[in-house]
């Protein structure tokens, strides 16, 4: 069962840190985009080749560390078949690590189209879980259910993201009380039922951003059994005083995504005197270790977790 | 200006049909199956060869008929790599026969991701209008805004959906009184004042589900300046009938799409003592007309159209 492998994996490498792969071409160091551009040329296939070998260079730098990576995919689809090769090949070079992979898609659609969905990513021996928009409720969402059942995959469904429009449809407030994000998790809770493991974790989760810990101590106790997904944390604002809300009282029920934050931390202020851009692996490696003590330390004060 | 140009077709063809290209394997005929596993193999590439075959057979019997395609992303995305081949090969055939290509992604993301997913199709040649998911608010669409104006392209935004769960989300009830659906279409008509061509209405469109006839009359009238995009017609249960709502008094102001009951006209009851599954095509050409008599029928009746 996903949840079950997922919580493993976050006690057995003591940190709940997701990194997320996210290559923007020009942030990528040149002497990969030197040997990409020499090997495929420097079109679609060039920028493709650049993406997989950073990303490559991340992983390598990092897999012993963290449970699991994320992988937007629109940094891929932007470049079209090529960008998508890019993709795979970067999922298949975690996953040959050990590592569980998060394809951060976002899809939503009725239910026939869905099942189409859930055939390219869940049916997918690639990745473990997706990411899910809830926006056209649960018949969209039950193709995925069956799925994850069947071949002990997870999903993850937007309730509150941690962008700042979120409010503008998340947020409205309902006749009988609350926010339109709570009627949200109500639904994924009832459906989270169903997929429980032996953590009492489902394999049905949510996407909670970091950047709203008001909301998230409310989400935390309106969904239970929902493992979180945490994207916001660092290049977006967040910081680990901010996520704590998103964990239980033992330190579980959440995984904290940074994209940005780690895989360009050698381009950042507080790395990038003490790293080359050749180095780019190890800034990363550096700034998962000091965001896992944030974390835990953030954990400890809470007194979720011993010192 | 992508409103334009599609209003423009639509009078030019005299029908507010659009046909979505959603091929099942199972679906498409043997004749055309056994080709393609001919040239290709039965495996994925088989099956991609056989999506396009069967997409190209249809656009050559109904391009002349129609004003826009309708290609649904995940029919080809379930297939990787050689399904996107096939997505944008079905693509380029149609545009190389003077129609419009509506690329139905339903993507929706963080503003720096909405970016790369506005690069993806957007800012592609082959498409001239997406899908977009409201869920997470104004500023991940604010990426499309301005390539919609750039390029000259559109994008449809989800409000009211054509399946039955979308009551879970879209019709919650506010606070304020009315329905979540109401306040998306409310940001939404507030974006398309931006983007507004020589028949007023704007290149920034919206879904509305044909299968909900009373809250299409709402919401034309929430959204006068928005095109609609309406899926459910037929197979989905909808009739020429419940879809008059989303015009506008002259007729004008949605495309009424049909997937399903087009493409497969030749399996249907009323249908297949007429054509084989070689004449698919043809199937799909009388299955337009009718629609289009239907529709028109309809807005007759309501007087929106002169006899």
């Amino acid at each position: 069962m996903f949840v079950d492998r997922l919580i493993e994996s976050v006690k057995a490498k003591k940190t709940p840190v997701v990194v997320g792969l996210d290559p923007r071409i020009e942030m990528i160091p040149d002497f990969i985009k030197e040997e990409a551009f020499r090997r495929k040329g420097n079109g679609v296939e060039g920028i493709a080749e650049a993406m997989y070998l950073f990303n490559k260079g991340i992983i390598d730098a990092v897999y012993d560390l963290i449970p699991a990576v994320k992988i937007q995919v629109a940094f891929y689809e932007a470049y079209g078949i090529e960008g998508f090769k890019a993709f795979f090949r970067t999922a298949e070079y975690a996953k040959s690590l050990g590592l569980i992979v998060i394809a951060d898609v976002k899809r939503g659609d009725i239910q026939d189209v869905a099942k189409m969905y859930s055939k390219a990513y869940l049916q997918n021996p690639l990745f473990d879980a997706i990411t899910v928009n809830p926006y056209m409720g649960e018949d969209s969402m039950v193709p995925y259910l069956e799925d994850v059942e069947k071949f002990g995959k997870g999903i993850f469904v937007l309730v509150k993201t941690s962008n700042r429009s979120s409010k503008d449809v998340q947020d409205i407030e309902t006749k009988k009380g609350g926010y339109v994000y709570q009627e949200v998790a109500k639904m994924i809770s009832r459906l989270s039922k169903v997929i429980v493991g032996k953590y009492g974790y489902s394999s049905i989760g949510a996407v909670v951003g970091a950047t709203y810990p008001f909301e998230a101590k409310i989400l935390r106790e309106e969904m239970p059994r929902c493992y979180f997904l945490v994207p916001g944390y660092g290049a977006q604002g967040a910081t680990a005083e901010d996520v704590v809300n998103c964990f239980d009282e033992e330190g579980y029920g959440a995984i904290i995504n940074s994209s940005r934050g780690v895989i360009y931390a050698y381009r950042s202020d507080f790395w990038k005197e003490a790293y080359s851009e050749y180095e780019y692996g190890q800034a990363a490696r550096e700034e998962v270790i000091l965001m896992t003590g944030m974390i835990n330390n953030a954990l400890v004060k809470r007194k979720y977790i011993a010192s």
